[in-house]
């Protein structure tokens, strides 16, 4: 009979805890989403050079994923960031950047793409068709890539933005060099009156690089 | 009696009229600082390329400037905008800049050096030295300047912080190519959130680029 109740008890113990766990992490969540909600909208800055450390977790989503790889586990940085802005869209991927060569950004996007997100990027002409660049990866498989039409201008903008809502913008080319060496700057913010000029852009240079609208030229009777 | 009676009601409309003219102009003054602080701290976002458009102007803080020169006058560009902020700097300006060759950039910089502003410039190592490049012409007007230690790493930043609290970043490195050519993004800010990073990153970058802080290196009995 003691047992008996000793293990009701156990029950209600375990039962009481459960509650009051659920109970704790909602709790949690109100916490950072009402300390987050009066500071305004995401503000972040993130500087590179950033260290080398393992982000398999971010591409898996399984936060406690077991890597066997001798870099850092657990270490949050600046490319962890970066990156984890990028994988958490949803919907929309718009990416502007003049130099793409970085394999885990190359990676992030097909993953995106693999899960329906529509990706849409807009590259430089010239450093397109570098050694090294991941354009002819990504477009392989199925983003929609274009690229600045004139020979005599780049295309220089280095910004994303995730769901049309959040703006990645700064210094940073998505290159190895530029995230594990350079001095480098990246803004990340759903501020409206910022991100809403970059969406404009980002438009208005989708349609301007629309090979639709560019005829081929002919000189010398040959084609360009 | 009657032509003194009306020059004393001239007399009197004319002092109305300024009083008038006055309180407008306060009125003007106060609605545009209330609907700039309704919108929260400064946000603006300025694309490239920039029409070439006369300047002078913003040089000689005379708004009617009779310039003779060819371009088109009393237009406000992307350029425009970038150079009024920078050369409304009273106390301090801070620049990281990769590239810096455009030359009215530089003679905004001269001028507020000129005018008893304190400009510090933080470099990079290998693009201060090539063909154009104003670091020299700065440094030689007495402009403190200082560079990227590492052969290794290039100090790829392209911002400034007017006065400690105008934080001005974005793709935009200072040359005619990127200003008159190139697709840019240039965000001017005076958020704090956004700015205060910035202004540790220069101070961070500032010391470290300090050539006390860097011992000559002897190799193979050479000094580096």
């Amino acid at each position: 009979m003691s047992q008996q109740m000793s293990f009701k008890d156990l029950m209600k113990v375990l039962g009481l805890g459960a509650v009051a766990f659920v109970l704790g992490v909602e709790w949690l969540n109100w916490l950072t989403r009402h300390l987050r909600d009066s500071h305004g909208p995401l503000k972040e800055v993130l500087f590179f050079p950033s260290p080398q450390v393992c982000v398999e977790h971010l591409f898996t989503r399984r936060k406690r994923f077991p890597c066997a790889c001798p870099l850092p586990h657990g270490v949050e940085t600046s490319f962890s960031r970066l990156l984890g802005h990028l994988l958490s869209a949803r919907m929309s991927l718009d990416l502007c950047v003049f130099s793409f060569s970085h394999m885990e950004l190359s990676r992030a996007i097909l993953l995106l793409h693999k899960q329906g997100v529509v990706v849409r990027v807009v590259t430089d002409r010239d450093y397109m068709t570098i050694t090294g660049s991941q354009i002819g990866t990504v477009r392989k498989a199925g983003i929609r890539v274009r690229h600045e039409m004139s020979a005599a201008v780049h295309m220089h903008h280095k910004f994303a933005l995730v769901d049309g809502r959040k703006l990645i913008t700064g210094s940073l080319n998505w290159t190895l060099t530029a995230v594990q060496s350079n001095k480098e700057n990246v803004m990340v913010t759903e501020e409206l009156e910022l991100v809403r000029p970059y969406q404009q852009e980002f438009q208005k240079l989708w349609e301007a690089s629309d090979p639709a609208n560019h005829k081929p030229q002919c000189t010398n009777g040959q084609l360009h």
